[in-house]
């Protein structure tokens, strides 16, 4: 069969046509979705990306179409040419963008014969198993549901790029192949041929390049960028993840939030109808960790943790007392109507706790009676109606309370706080809460090696008001670093750098590394700060999470084109492999498994 | 000294301030340019990306203040608060965008001490080693030369991906850690940790992914894809290189060509005041070839070639008559005024055809007497006629011929053409030529292997005019593909790709490629083409050149921010280098040099 030249090239596409169009002769083109045999007409639903348009094989019209239209299977790619028809009354399909029509096919080719696919594409309600998924990742991109938020992707980035140009950002291309340091995750290497022995390190992030371009007077950088890590993957990691990274000179907090808040404008603007605010609401590491015991809380509901150790102290409950004696604290939450939760659900609520160390878990229900449950009878009256009042209890409300220590309390209540909102659908998924964290510690106390350390890297700048208590109290210094928190999630993460070379040797000092040790550490990074760097502060936004959060998908291989699996591996191209010795002769390398 | 928390928030950059702002209070920040004592005053060039201002420090009225600019040394990154002046007369510095105004400084402070840098920045004119430069990029980029160059090397980037997603196209990111495959250029490759003894592959382009992306039904792809290729560098290489990266499905050339020329209208419209047209010049491989020497002829100039076999063969020039006579050809070339070439000059064209391997170059003037030189005896007066017409020469021009195997004719004039060109000074430095070059041939010759292969790779489409000699005459066969030709330097490339199984069997099958060969070579890719393939088209342009051609320079090393040198080593942060051998036993790795 000789192929005709130009027949394939549509003139609309399978989304276009409409009853204004009734009487056009056109071209379509696309993939075989569903045939129908209807006493003697053949119906086919041709799809394209951008929807599906019905047409009508008639043998009594057009013999030799519907010849070849008898041979056809699903997933051949043909092309027609026809005339544009309404639908007979009663068989328009209002689901669909081009039901009030279908085209009468007068000239067929077929482009492209399919074999039978390992799952259906039309029966779009069918689970295929994930796997199976990956391996075939073209036939699951004809499918729904990936497509769309890889438009979406590609939309978010068109508009990341606009915004911050328009801020006078440039964006430059930081190298792939650079230079392998101890610091962070671990690096894939990449071995050089030309310098046997040596390797080059694929970049975990831009961070080194980017404060090199500060310091080179460029001002104003971002990048889109890829980074990678060698680490063991995490359900919602990949190897190669995609980080939107900025910096910029000569500027503060009060120049970046803005910028970041308006990209997540640009992003999330059409995400639902809830308005977002225009800038966002800031509250510091403390209070995050006091009042929801994280980080990083999801405000898209309430239940706060409370402390309650000034009222747990008048009680006589042996427990709570000796947690408090020990040093430890007390925190519950209430759960709105949570009395209806069976004594078994209170139990399943317990042993989930209890996977987080937590040894037990306290409760009380305020019902027609008051309150309710086997400890009650350990707080004097004064103290049930504390309760109460600090809660904001009303009838039919149920109370958790954790008591151990400070950091397992807050952890604990933290995840039980999020189930329980998962478990009684307390989440608007229309929702979104945007929350700076700000004010993190400087410096940690690091257990395992007996010494003080960062909690970010050494190059983060302490709070103004806090550079006198570097030398007297470290760990009360607060940093100029800071967190964006979408959803629960950490979407966003920066900080000011220092530019002072005396500050920066103060931190080292304090942090006990030697001159020889800075240099041997941070190499060349730190002989560029030295030529004179301005003040400059950056951030990195996972680009993938924002992703994740905009189309509503738990799952990051959703949102990646060509995902690997929890193995970094990629099951359609059936990669890493073998690869021949010759190659790694001339890489001076020898497998040594 | 108590670093001032806000002070270094300019509120104007160093480039905008002019007479209307005279009077303003202003924060400016930068580096120290240049510093000039005179008669007590200071004056200081202060510098950021954007331009210099000038500040004043008087010791009458800001006496801390000017003590402090004393102590100041070049790069030294600073931040003034201070009333903006209008220069006194005569003054003013017309060649800059603030030289009409100066700030006389009220506050200062040193945000940051320079070190003595090892190559000054302010007097831009000095000629640094490019080693030198590399090694300290981040004062490189504070010279000017090449921060413009990744402006416009990122407006580039802005420009593209709104004209393409004007045209529904889609960017994608494909991966990084993909599969090795035998196929072109040497992979660098990535061992991976999890599966010992296994390799990902650093990708050369993204070929394989975004055909697959158009068998997934995403109808219009795009990327501006990081790529990179392990080959022993030549000058204008650099082991990472940017593509503009693109497919589309249902189209032909007819729909590919405007989508580039349009993107070129986007990059360069600005290039110069020469006017760019619309739709660009298409001829065909076998034309260039005849009237140009080559496949990326260019066009900025004149000069083709013109075969004289015809009139070679009615002299008597025993040379020329050889070569005929053992299936030669012989070319010429007219050098416009070139009778002003010297014996000597001549000579070291010889000399320069002659490292092209070509055994001597034929040369005749045409002056007041006529056609001069040793050889034109050998030519009787008709055919010295025919010359003069042939290569419509006037009183004053040069000929040059060649007269050798038809390769080396076309390889040495072309060279030669481009040389006298450079050295005459014939092209116009804001001229930009644009040509497509179409029918490639589909198959080539492999003299080592005795063998059909293909001049691209085997999923290029023949022309669809040519399918009847696919058998009977192969190397006859035309291919649906094409270059882009940018000022004599091939800019993009791209195909039609063929989308029909038995097409696609029947050239496998021309090349001697078993079915189980096809399987082994080509995997998972000729996997998914089976499931129905529609027709694709797509090219790649070489954005590196690009830029290079827009910001006129010859060195790609100009428009990358932090290039490689031929060696392929990053000077400035010393990689590829030496890793832990922990590191390698965790990769199941040995070094065996």
């Amino acid at each position: 069969m000789k192929t005709k030249t130009l027949s394939f090239r549509r003139t609309v596409n399978n989304s276009e046509l409409s009853l204004k169009d009734v009487g056009r002769e056109v071209t379509l083109s696309g993939w075989v979705h569903r045939r129908r045999d209807h006493g003697g007409l053949i119906f086919i639903d041709l799809r394209d990306r951008f929807g599906l348009s019905q047409v009508v094989f008639d043998p009594t019209k057009e013999k030799r179409a519907h010849e070849i239209a008898e041979s056809l299977r699903s997933e051949d790619v043909i092309t027609i040419e026809g005339k544009v028809s309404a639908r007979t009354e009663g068989m328009a399909n209002p689901n669909l963008k081009t039901g009030e029509i279908e085209v009468y096919v007068e000239h067929i080719e077929v482009l492209s014969k399919a074999k039978t696919p390992p799952f259906s594409i039309a029966d779009e309600h069918i689970q295929v198993n994930e796997e199976l998924r990956l391996k075939y990742r073209y036939l699951d991109l004809r499918r729904p549901g990936i497509p769309e938020k890889l438009v979406e992707r590609h939309k978010a980035m068109m508009r990341i790029r606009e915004a911050l140009d328009k801020e006078n950002f440039i964006e430059i291309t930081t190298p792939l192949l650079g230079k392998s340091t101890p610091e962070g995750s671990r690096d894939y290497l990449v071995p050089s041929r030309i310098h046997p022995g040596t390797f080059y390190a694929l970049p975990q992030s831009p961070q080194i390049f980017k404060q090199i371009l500060m310091v080179a007077g460029m001002d104003r950088y971002f990048q889109i960028a890829p980074c990678l890590r060698d680490e063991d993957l995490r359900a919602d990691r990949q190897p190669e993840f995609t980080q939107v990274d900025m910096e910029m000179s000569f500027c503060t907090v009060e120049d970046l939030f803005p910028i970041i808040e308006n990209l997540c404008h640009e992003i999330f603007k059409d995400f639902s109808s809830q308005e977002i605010p225009k800038t966002f609401r800031q509250e510091t590491f403390e209070w995050c960790l006091e009042n929801y015991g994280t980080d990083k809380p999801d405000l898209r509901f309430g239940m706060p943790l409370k402390r309650i150790d000034d009222i747990a102290k008048n009680s006589s409950f042996s427990v709570f007392l000796n947690v408090l004696e020990s040093g430890g604290s007390i925190k519950g939450i209430c759960v709105k109507g949570g009395a209806d939760i069976s004594r078994k659900g209170i139990d399943e609520y317990t042993a989930y706790v209890g996977q987080l160390g937590v040894k037990g878990l306290a409760w009380m229900k305020y019902q027609e009676e008051g309150l309710s449950s086997s400890i009650v009878k350990f707080f004097p009256e004064n103290e049930q109606k504390a309760l109460i009042e600090r809660f904001e209890m009303e009838k039919g409300d149920l109370l958790f309370m954790v008591a151990d220590e400070p950091k397992r309390v807050n952890q604990s209540l933290d995840h039980l706080r999020r189930k329980l909102a998962k478990d009684r659908n307390l989440i608007d998924p229309d929702a979104l809460s945007f929350l700076w964290v700000t004010e993190f510690p400087l410096f940690k106390w690091d257990d395992e090696e007996n010494c003080l350390t960062t909690e970010h890297h050494p190059f983060t700048s302490p709070h103004y008001d806090d550079l006198d208590l570097i030398e007297s109290d470290p760990l009360q210094v607060r940093s100029l670093s800071y967190d964006l928190v979408i959803n629960g999630y950490e979407v966003a993460s920066g900080s000011q750098r220092i530019h002072n070379g005396d500050l920066q040797a103060q931190i080292f000092k304090t942090l006990k590394i030697s001159e020889e040790e800075v240099k041997e550490r941070f190499g060349f990074f730190i002989e560029a700060l030295s030529y004179g760097t301005p003040p400059h502060i950056g951030a990195a936004l996972g680009f993938d999470r924002l992703i994740m959060i905009l189309t509503r998908t738990e799952n990051i291989r959703d949102v990646v084109a060509f995902p690997k699996t929890q193995k970094a591996t990629d099951l359609m191209s059936d990669s890493p492999s073998a690869v021949p010795s010759e190659l790694l002769r001339e890489l001076s390398l020898e497998i040594d498994v």
